[in-house]
């Protein structure tokens, strides 16, 4: 496939109008394959938090395509106030979610280039073409930063394996195979055959939701389980690896992932299983020492109390604790994965040397 | 409370006219409070299997009465046709689900009486008669059971503590204060406090629909966690104790119970929280010399793509695995606590000691 056509078969990618940035509406599966065109900043912010769109990657590229087409709305107003509006919206769009680093670093790196232009006094039609610019950029480098991971990946499994995974980071989350599922999607282009094991991943279910969709889809055989079914499958020898996606690395290893990784982590441990986490260079943040630096976002009780149920599951207004993410310590990690390098303990010097070296 | 107060009190008990089983739906909480009062051998095996019945205890109670209720129905007929007709139901009755040891071991006593009545020459209304006492004898045993396994159980635990907990078993699932829930419901009647976390167990939420239900009636401070947050809770050093109950306790210590149990367990260990079982000395199962002996029942894949749902969350005919249960090593097990002894590491010579000493 060409640049071009990735990018147009991406979950997120910007409407042939260039006035709009087109996504697969992944709250509405697997129901519906909707496709929702955003031209609205309170709209980009609603699908960044109702989780229409969502996955580490996609979240930077979306953002990305979403500046751009704001700052093409705003290009006929004078430089002063176009750079104050697009940096305004990229302010917004940066807090709609704390955790994944790949948003505020895509926003950053928007408004680097706005800032270039203002220095360099393009107009703001120009301007406007260096942001479409780097947005693709941004986006291109995802597909290739998927494929070496995907390749990478691929060289840690045994063909036949079981393999488990927590959440969504495949194809949907990204822009092509995903960081986790992609040495299975990667497998499956190949004729390379893997058992995957999908926790359903409560309480978003993006696992039963996305990743079983996306498997089926690309006709690996799977089978899904209740999160809490984790345990017994390791214990029955079924799985030979967990690959799992992260929202945030720290300098150390720790990493953020969907909540239920850090249980995952623990399980693959005492089964001797090993864990691999799979992310983009990007995913790593040096400016946190350790996972105790990650900040977590807590979302709202109705999530585990009464969301997909046609009826209310728990008493109404129990206390619940839900938490987004957790915080998964690296020694419960055999390898990170990233479209650099593999990097295995001491994960301190091996991150430093692979990403900055 | 006395004995008849407690009886009446159960989720389990005999209609007023000694004709019906009645029971708490258990399938319909926490949003109906409905008592079903049942008669019919179908109505019996279906409160079984839809789980409108559960909880191991209760499910012996449960069988004892339906006995009954049947015999009671049945004794107008000859003795050889009489004892035909109720041996018959009650190995059907015994068969509804294969892996609570208390459904086949209250089936069993009841047959038993069944015999001696026979050996006696009794009538069959003079057998039914000695059928009632029975039941009541193995529900006023499970009433002075759970109280003694609250006293145990409380003992263990320091005021103020955090305890997870998985699944349900409280009053519900027993007849008085339950097993796991023991010490912390006798806990909040004497003004000892604790924090409960519930693991809302997935796929057929008994945490979130039961022990939410029970804890909060009953004033215990708590939070509704999906069970994937377990693992954070604990490394979050929120939790000093993990209370569960259990199906069928092997000779060597190993038991089954409700799925999920293990991962909490291998949790439980690496953080470096107790893990403690309680349970009747009814589920222990001597037969059975370690948990490979033990059957898990599969249940049905749309369990996890779409019960509860007010549309499916999982493609359509996306392959499951669903393990009714799981069974933790014993190596994982802090202590048993039985109604008899608080059995402790080794267990295999401390369930001999403690249960057939």
């Amino acid at each position: 496939m060409t640049r071009t056509a990735d990018r147009l078969a991406s979950s997120v990618h910007l409407s042939a109008d260039l006035r709009h940035v087109a996504i697969l509406d992944q709250s509405q599966l697997p129901n519906r394959e909707i496709t929702l065109e955003l031209d609205t900043l309170d709209a980009m912010v609603r699908a960044l938090q109702e989780l229409q769109v969502r996955g580490a990657p996609a979240i930077g590229i979306f953002a990305a395509y979403c500046i751009y087409v704001l700052a093409r709305a705003n290009q006929h107003l004078p430089f002063p106030d176009f750079r104050a509006r697009v940096e305004s919206s990229a302010a917004t769009l940066s807090a709609a979610r704390p955790t994944a680093v790949n948003l505020a670093w895509a926003c950053r790196r928007m408004c680097a280039v706005l800032r270039r232009a203002d220095d360099e006094r393009l107009t703001p039609p120009a301007a406007t073409d260096a942001l479409l610019h780097e947005a693709y950029a941004i986006h291109d480098e995802d597909i290739a930063m998927c494929e070496r991971i995907a390749e990478l990946g691929l060289s840690l499994l045994t063909p036949g394996s079981g393999i488990l995974t927590h959440c969504n980071a495949g194809a949907l989350a990204t822009s092509k195979y995903g960081t986790a599922l992609g040495p299975v999607l990667l497998g499956a282009e190949r004729g390379i055959p893997f058992h995957v094991f999908v926790d359903e991943t409560r309480p978003l279910l993006q696992g039963a939701r996305l990743t079983a969709w996306e498997l089926s889809r690309a006709g690996v055989s799977l089978s899904l389980i209740c999160d809490n079914m984790a345990a017994t499958v390791m214990a029955q020898g079924k799985v030979q690896a967990v690959l799992v996606g992260a929202d945030r690395i720290a300098a150390n290893g720790d990493f953020a992932n969907k909540i239920g990784t850090l249980g995952v982590a623990v399980l693959a441990k005492h089964f001797g299983v090993p864990a691999y986490v799979l992310a983009p260079s990007s995913t790593v943040d040096f400016s946190c020492e350790s996972g105790a630096d990650i900040p977590v976002e807590q979302r709202r009780p109705d999530e585990i109390r009464r969301l997909w149920y046609a009826e209310p599951q728990a008493p109404a207004n129990v206390p619940c604790y839900n938490p987004a993410f957790d915080v998964t310590p690296h020694e419960l990690v055999t390898a990170i994965v990233t479209d650099r390098a593999i990097i295995r303990p001491p994960f301190a010097e091996g991150l430093q040397q692979a990403l900055r070296g």
